[in-house]
Parts: structure tokens; sequence; C-alpha cells
């Protein structure tokens, strides 16, 4: 057992506080981590909130990490200590139904136990007071150390800095690889992008690598536009200046429709928008935000019967650990930048901030270093 | 001009009626076609219904014939007399943007005049006592003569009985196209249909000759199950017989949902169920039935999130003058048989019973024979 430093969501809607957990061993088949630096997400946020239907608490967040193996258990082989790794909240085990498919990136080896907040033997690895705290997402970066499953890890170069590389783990891998991976834009293609965060410019700069030729970014926070045009959007719509709805709008600026068309936002009229704003006969729209408990999408079916194409993407459809080291790779050799992203860093201590700061739409990423 | 029999429906509701019509010689670009048999389609009777917003009266219907080439207008190569054609509502000119994608079947080219019932002049080629009657589908099978643009004709064998391959002109195409075109089902996969009309019943047949593992068939009607079963079903199951939602059934009978569905009826809450049967991760669902006006399908996002597709298909993705020629070589070779659909054949003048047999659920298919 360690200790940790680590912040602690004790219920919804409250801040997180700032303690020191007991961080148990890793079992058979996990990893002791280091973590080095998280990204703040939306997605912890959301669960932060108490709108997350299957939030647990209390609970160590963060999901979007880098970090250095401390120790391995029992039988683990795939990585070592000193390595560098991305914990992976979808992680990739090679032999459950949905790995050997070929069709798609969610295992589901583990998924029963790490949606309830726990490791794969039903037990957590964080205590407080002898009191057992929920895990996240099977990842809980938000703690100097935490313990993941082996198959929850990619093994990345040690070039690569864990500070920016840390972004992979989530908003940036799920933007691009929804463009480049579920999509498969091709070049010369039109796209538009809805919502402007990290997701939205991850998905500008998948758009711009697979040498789209029209890339509309909408939002309705212009102060966002810079950026985007930075990353290569080449057009860049308010729909508070349209008295239309924007999916005509866009209809009508592309002769018929754009190709592809991705929400990065998680607003269910907003995913209708980007559906009906797709070209008839072979326009494709992919949801990448997460709605609120409940919420339903919806449309015409004439949509979809006139070549319309529905579909969705988890983590950019990336596959963990064999395709994010070939991702952290590729920016190594300056394929794409991810300091743009990053507006703010801090130390755990400051992580209420980096909270305040995405509600007020000032960060696109806030990244904690925890050695600060 | 020449004089032909045919069933004009004056008004939305009213029973159609046999009379001897005006048919205008064919102009530039436009054939004159002796109809020798058509089926009788559900769109017909949602049209006659006076459902269908885009519907025009008085109008000749029907869309799913086979004929003769009597004459043809100036310009015309495609075609010569006595050649053998199949009508096509979805025509193909080969040089619009959506012949040209490579990606889609819907041609544009006369999308607009098809739409309000004309040719593409925009003038109509019928008339009773001097008055205009409306095309229907770009087709206007119900009558023993009709004129047709030459890019709506699919030139076919002529060892293929008319009276049979009709039947390729919509319902059979429509349905083995969804399978084989618009989802590519791959030998091995589960596939689960709902409705077993025409259009399901093809379905099966398509999922058979794409040597689908297990080709699950739902219909509330039992009766359609004995020939369902027979062209390769390997479950019916009828939604009543149980309490729980049939997309909950479908999950628990194939671990997890089938590879792919399809939904054959038009019914908008069909469509959420056969979505919602499909697997996680791969699972993609085609709507090919037609709503009523107005009516909108929807779901929770997560649906499609977490890796099912939505798509829609509309005459099977098949593109009428390029492929459908070698469909019917196919039926020649005995790939599959269409006598299994005709459950009944009249002459026009007992056309409104075709009508009366397909509201009660007593026919899959009727066809009117033009020389009964």
């Amino acid at each position: 057992m360690i200790k940790s430093k680590a912040a602690i969501a004790w219920g919804p809607g409250q801040p997180l506080s700032i303690e020191e957990v007991d961080v148990m061993p890793p079992k058979a088949g996990e990893v002791l981590v280091k973590v080095i630096a998280s990204g703040v997400c939306h997605t912890d946020a959301f669960t932060l909130s108490g709108e997350d239907p299957e939030g647990n608490f209390p609970v160590i967040l963060g999901h979007e990490g880098g970090g250095v193996v401390e120790a391995v258990g029992e039988g683990v082989t795939s990585v070592e200590i000193g390595d560098h790794v991305i914990p992976l909240y979808t992680p990739e085990c090679g032999e459950c139904k949905f790995c050997l498919s070929g069709k798609t990136n969610l295992c589901g080896k583990i998924r029963e136990t790490q949606g309830k907040g726990l490791m794969p033997d039903g037990t957590s690895r964080f205590y407080k007071d002898g009191q057992p705290i929920h895990h996240y997402m099977g990842c809980s970066t938000f703690s100097e150390y935490t313990v993941l499953p082996e198959i929850s890890l990619a093994k990345v170069n040690k070039d690569a800095p864990l500070e920016e590389v840390c972004l992979l783990g989530c908003g940036v891998t799920t933007g691009m690889g929804a463009v480049m991976n579920t999509a498969k834009v091709e070049e010369g293609a039109t796209v538009a992008i809805f919502g402007l965060g990290g997701i939205g410019l991850s998905a500008i700069i998948g758009a711009t690598m697979a040498k789209a030729s029209r890339i509309i970014a909408i939002d309705i926070n212009e102060s966002k536009f810079d950026l985007a045009r930075q990353l290569g959007a080449t057009d860049c719509i308010n729909p508070k200046d349209y008295e239309k709805p924007i999916q005509e709008v866009i209809v009508e600026l592309t002769d018929g429709g754009v190709d592809y068309s991705f929400e990065c936002i998680g607003n269910v009229d907003v995913m209708r928008s980007a559906l009906e704003c797709c070209h008839k006969g072979w326009g494709e729209s992919v949801v990448i935000g997460v709605a609120g408990a409940g919420q339903e999408i919806s449309t015409r079916p004439f949509q979809l019967v006139t070549g319309r194409v529905w579909k969705g993407s988890a983590f950019g459809g990336v596959k963990g650990r064999s395709e994010l080291p070939g991702i952290v790779e590729r920016y190594l050799q300056g394929e794409f930048k991810l300091n743009d992203f990053i507006t703010h860093t801090m130390g755990l201590d400051d992580i209420n901030e980096a909270f305040e700061l995405m509600h007020e739409g000032k960060s696109i990423r806030s990244v904690i270093h925890f050695d600060k």
C-alpha cells in the first residue's frame, strides 16, 4: 500500500477535495501507475454534476492522463516498470467478442465492473480512512498514483511529453479518430463540425489531416473561431446569425449538404441538425457528444431512406493498445500539435479552478501537472 | 396519339376507374412502352389513400411493371422497338452529381418533374377528354401504354417472363438490394427482418443469397411465417407473444443483438425496435419502409455512440440501368424465384380487387396481366 495525493469527489455537485488516500498494490493483471499529468474533460464535469446516471460516489475522477509504470502485478507482460503509458477508458483485451470482431473498439471484457467504478475483481484499490473510493472510467487519473488493468494501458514512446500526449487519452483522439476511423473522411470531402470544444477542434485537426476540401465549424461562441481557423476550418458559422435552421444554411452553402458531419457537444437538437445538413444520397453524420440521461434524438426517416447515415463514435473508434502508440508517433513526427489545446496548467491543488474555467467557457483544456 | 386502357385515380380514397385515355407520342429522349404486366404495390395504395404528401390527382398509378418498347422519341439510343424493359422510378442518367458520385442510386436528373407527376418537360403524355392526367413515380404502369424518359428504363433479357420480372421493378429489388447493396450482409451474419410483406420476404431471399447464418423474421401476422421459412427464415417471431419489447427479445435470442436489421413496414416504432435489436459495436439497421407524412423516428443517441449505425435504402440501392439487367440474369439462372410472391393475377378491369386483397392482408403481390 502506498499513500497518494488525490482529488476525491465525495458527492454530486460538490467541489473536489484534495486528500491523501491509500492505494492498494496491483493484483494479478493490474498495474500501478504514477500519473504525471491529466487533462480535465467535460465528462469529468458531467459525472461530477450528478447528471450521469452511471455516476458512482465517492470517486476519484479523471480519465485523460499520462503516467509512468511504477509496479506491476502478477502475470503482467505487456508493460514494465518505467514504461510511459496512457490510461484507456476503452480497454483492449484482444480476446473478447468485440475485440475479435475487427469492427469496433468497444472491448467488453471489464465493462461491467468498470461501469460500477470497480476493478475487474469487483473491489477498489483506493481507500480513505478504510472506506473504499470508486474508480472512474477505469482510470482515476486525478490521483498521483492509480491502479489499472493491464488491458487499459497503451504503452507509448518515452520521447513524447506526457503533459501533452495525455490529451490523447480522451478528447483529441476522440475528435481525430471520429473523422479518420469512424467516418473515414476522404481527400476533397466537405465536413461540418458542430461545437468547438476540445473534441470539435480535434475533429478539425482530423479533417485537415484527411485533406477535406471544406471544413465548416459551427459554434455559438465566436471566441472559438480564431483557433478553429488556425487549425484548418475554412468557414466559421454562428447559428445565432441566421433566422433559418442551421442545417438549411449549411445545405445552401454547400450546394446540397456536406459529405460528413460531427456533433461534438452532446445536444440532441444539434445532433438532428448535424444529420440533416448532410448531403442526400451519401452524407454521414457521426454523434460524438454524450447527451444527458433519457434524452432522445429524432428525425424523419425520409432522411435515412434518401441516403443519409447516422452513426456514432466512442474514443474515435480507436483501439487503444494497438493504435494509440501510432498516433503518438504521428504527433512526434509533427503531423499535429497538442499545445494549441492546452489553455491552462495547474497543480492538483487547483483542480477546482479547472472545472470553473470549463463551466465559464474560458478553457479548452486545463492540464493538471502532478509535480506542480 | 394512341388510345390506351388505363386505371385512373381521380381522387384520394376513390376506387380506380378503368377508362380509355389518350397517350401522346414520345418526345425527344422519351419512349412509348406497351405494358405487359404490373404488380400492385403498397406505395400505390399509400398514394391512393391520400396520405402521401406528394400525391397528385388525377393520376395513373403503378410503378412495378414490365413491358415492350413500342416507339422511341428523337435521340433515344439505349433501347429500340421490341426491347423488353422494366420501368424505373429511380432513373439513372449517368451524368448528374448523384450518378457520378458512385455512392448512391438516387439520380437527381428528373426528380423535380417526376415528383410533380410530369414528364421532364413539365407536361403530361396522358389525357382524358382533353384534361391532362398525372404520371406516377415516372412510371404509370396501370396503363396499357405509357411514356417514360429513356433514363427510366432498364433493358432486360427477352427470355425473362415480364409477368414475373415486373416485380423486380420495385418490391423484390428493394428488399434484396437493401440486404446485398445497402447493408452488404456477409456470410455468417445474423439478420432480423421486420415485416413480411413483399419487401420483407425479398429481404429474406437476399439474406439467404448472402448466406446469413440466422434470419429472424418478425411479423404480427403469423400466416406469413410458412412462406418466410420456405424462403430461408430460421426463426419466426410474433411480437404479440412477448410482454417485453421485441428488441429485448431479439437481443437475448442472439447473445447481444443481430448484425443487421431491416424495417420493411414503414412504422416508426418498429424502426426504433429494428435499430435497438442490433448488436453493440457494429449492428446496422436499414430503414426500407416509408412512414406516413410528418412521422419521426427516435432513439437514445447512446445507441449510436455505442456503435450501431442507422441508415436507409431506396430501391435497394440498385442503379436501375446498370444493375437491374444483371439481377434479371441471376433470376434466369435460378438464383431466386419470383412466383412465390405472386399470390394473385388478374386483368386491369379487376385492379380494385388487388387493392382490397392487399388491405385485407390476403395477398403478397397481385400482378395485373394486360392481356387478361
